[in-house]
């Protein structure tokens, strides 16, 4: 059987640290393409880049690993667009996975994430796709433990496959003394950001704002993503991408005059 | 009873047609405050800005509606958090309409609409929240036929509430010869953007991509909105924001080595 194909993106930026880590551990998995956002897209959400132009540029970055890699003016999701149309043209990828971010991605954080906006680029363009981000955002965050982890879940995607319309939401927790508990399958919790405005004046005595806030979980349900990362499990939620209430449809049809 | 208080925002821009029409649409139902982003930000996704500092300023652009407005050089998501922490502060908006957006956002075009994402923060922050799009790109669309179903939708919104975790995904077709045939609570049809990148050459001899694509719908249900919108109805897909796909995590479990 030929090598699987695996293209790599991520939010933080082709020269991140994340990264680098996913595609070592890739390429001892298959034939590794990586397209990148040449600065760093995070927050950027699911945003695409239709009023502007898209720059598109080999690197020699992973060279050493035997890596072919591009780096991108544009969004995580341009990236992957970017990657089926012109890079990789009539090659389909076997996987796609993102990251891995340097930072938490958990409950609602994934619709801001654009690590998982690549990686529901991908399942959109019928791709298996993982996004995977390691929970902490400290400067000195250290990403070996997540090796073993995402060398697992990438080989069950491969192995497995994944339903059409699911995209994978993979948190790890920090680093710790005692070993990963294991990896459990999970809903998102219900929690939320809580944002803070840091209100400043500029030189020129003009106000600007600095978004900052805490994320407050109040579902105490063990079966959540906070939960399991909170208990040095890794989690992983399948995400669908068609936001459809299927269950308000039918409500709405009978109190709604339409 | 007081005046419902009115949150509108929108992602072409607070000097945009649309949002004019939005507010002399809402300003007779209620008390209306607008934050809008300084220029377009179509396709921004759930973006928010984290990297850098955040711009809000008042304007007199609905003056002569007796209408509060502000411009923020953020995205949609941005407007609708500032809204809520700064402007607004201890008072909660009854509803939040984002648009009129000039385009459509038909199925999963809802994930990369900018209008649609400060619909979705509305939601998240606990309140009625509703995106109107106008499914004409052209120039000279007409916003006029998209009064009467935006100020009922709004109403009926502002009567009877909706479910937490949703927001509203309206989409109203261009003004044709015949009068609207009416409202219909849909599903977003299982269509995707078949894109297409045009290369090209800089003056320095350097290449650069334009995103175009086409919308490709093989959806033939009639239950969806892109099928309502094809025969001259409005169409309303309940969104959710919570994107676990609840089905797949038993069957994860059950045949994942997890």
């Amino acid at each position: 059987m030929s090598r699987p194909l695996i293209l790599i993106s991520n939010d933080d930026g082709i020269t991140s640290r994340g990264i680098r880590v996913l595609v070592e551990v890739m390429a001892e998995l298959g034939e590794v393409v990586v397209v990148a956002p040449d600065s760093p897209q995070s927050g950027m959400g699911h945003a695409i880049t239709i009023g502007d132009t898209l720059r598109l540029f080999e690197t020699n970055l992973f060279q050493d690993l035997g890596v072919v890699s591009y780096k991108c003016s544009g969004t995580p999701a341009d990236c992957i667009k970017l990657a089926k149309h012109h890079v990789l043209k009539d090659r389909n990828p076997d996987l796609v996975v993102s990251g891995i971010n340097h930072g938490s991605n958990l409950a609602v954080s994934v619709l801001y994430s654009g690590t998982m906006s690549a990686a529901i680029e991908g399942a959109i363009e019928g791709f298996p796709s993982v996004g995977f981000s390691l929970c902490d955002f400290s400067h000195k965050a250290d990403f070996e433990h997540t090796r073993e982890p995402v060398k697992h879940i990438a080989s069950e995607v491969l192995t497995k496959g994944l339903p059409k319309g699911i995209a994978l939401n993979v948190n790890i927790p920090p680093k710790q003394n005692e070993k990963l508990q294991g990896i459990k399958v999970c809903r998102q919790a219900k929690a939320h950001w809580e944002e803070e405005f840091d209100q400043r004046k500029d030189p020129y005595g003009r106000p600007y704002f600095w978004l900052s806030g805490n994320f407050v979980n109040n579902d105490k349900g063990e079966d959540t993503d906070v939960w399991a990362v909170d208990h040095n499990y890794v989690s992983i939620v399948p995400c669908q991408y068609d936001l459809t209430a299927h269950h308000s449809i039918a409500q709405m049809n009978d109190e709604w005059d339409v």
